[in-house]
């Protein structure tokens, strides 16, 4: 993800979140071979290794296990993290310290992602605060969202994860 | 996992399984190299890749993602609803279909999973309830526990699945 070195960097501190804003965070296009290979070791059921009972079954095709599908969004959102801390570096400025993630809640899996499909993600900012135990930092929430080539929601769920404040 | 196929099969429908009930699901033991292959996939964060970065990190070690956690859980749980089926079929009995998850909520990293550990799955039963879309199924909502090798809970969350009705 080439990142344009003169554009100002927004996302840097807590105090840089807006509530409301949207980015969209690349795209995933998943494979039949890869969903039988990731349903193999974490999710074995027919639906997801077995084209035939697959076809057989209220899915109607292969489609992933919700777990790749949320694996494969996680990708797509720490590599955009990764470009703004090269963006960051490649204009001399210290990235902030990653934090991690406390958890999510509200998840939903609303459409079956099938083989071949090409899901792309994208995260609203909900709200923000400052953590109440961490005074370094602090919390953001997002809903995260894949939505497949056909424009249908497929995945939804409202994560967090903790954000560095800036140093006073 | 052996199945005593002597032993009355006690959750086959909706009907039959029972709010606070909780069952064991297997252990896993997740290996560096496992926690390294699946960042490389879809989480790479230096403290789930780089021994050393993860060492200086506020982590201290190479640690799972959360992630790869959720999906070992789950193939814990799908190996145990597998084995009832394998125990219902030895009985001459017609398991019932598997349902989907329409989702779950409440999900929460409580402590790393490190290279090395054995996380211990367990499920408890929060409520049930007929689908209010779908009259053949019900639902079922079950707290889903993490537990590693010193007691610790690691990982939680509240997750829902369809489960057939006994046909009247």
């Amino acid at each position: 993800m080439a990142q344009d070195a003169t554009k100002p960097i927004v996302e840097r501190y807590l105090e840089d979140f807006v509530v409301g804003q949207t980015f969209t965070s690349g795209r995933a296009r998943v494979t039949q071979q890869e969903i039988q290979a990731f349903a193999a070791e974490f999710d074995p059921q027919p639906f997801h290794v077995d084209p035939e009972a697959a076809a057989k079954s209220h899915f109607g095709g292969l489609c992933a296990s919700g777990w790749h599908t949320g694996a494969a969004c996680m990708r797509q959102l720490i590599e955009r993290r990764m470009a703004l801390r090269d963006a960051m570096l490649a204009q001399g400025l210290t990235p902030p310290a990653m934090g991690s993630s406390p958890g999510f809640t509200d998840l939903v899996w609303h459409k079956p992602v099938y083989a071949g499909d090409t899901v792309s993600f994208a995260s609203t900012l909900v709200s923000k605060r400052p953590s109440a135990s961490r005074p370094r930092w602090g919390l953001i929430f997002s809903r995260n969202m894949g939505t497949n080539q056909k424009g249908e929601l497929v995945y939804s769920f409202v994560g967090s994860v903790f954000i560095e404040r800036r140093p006073s």
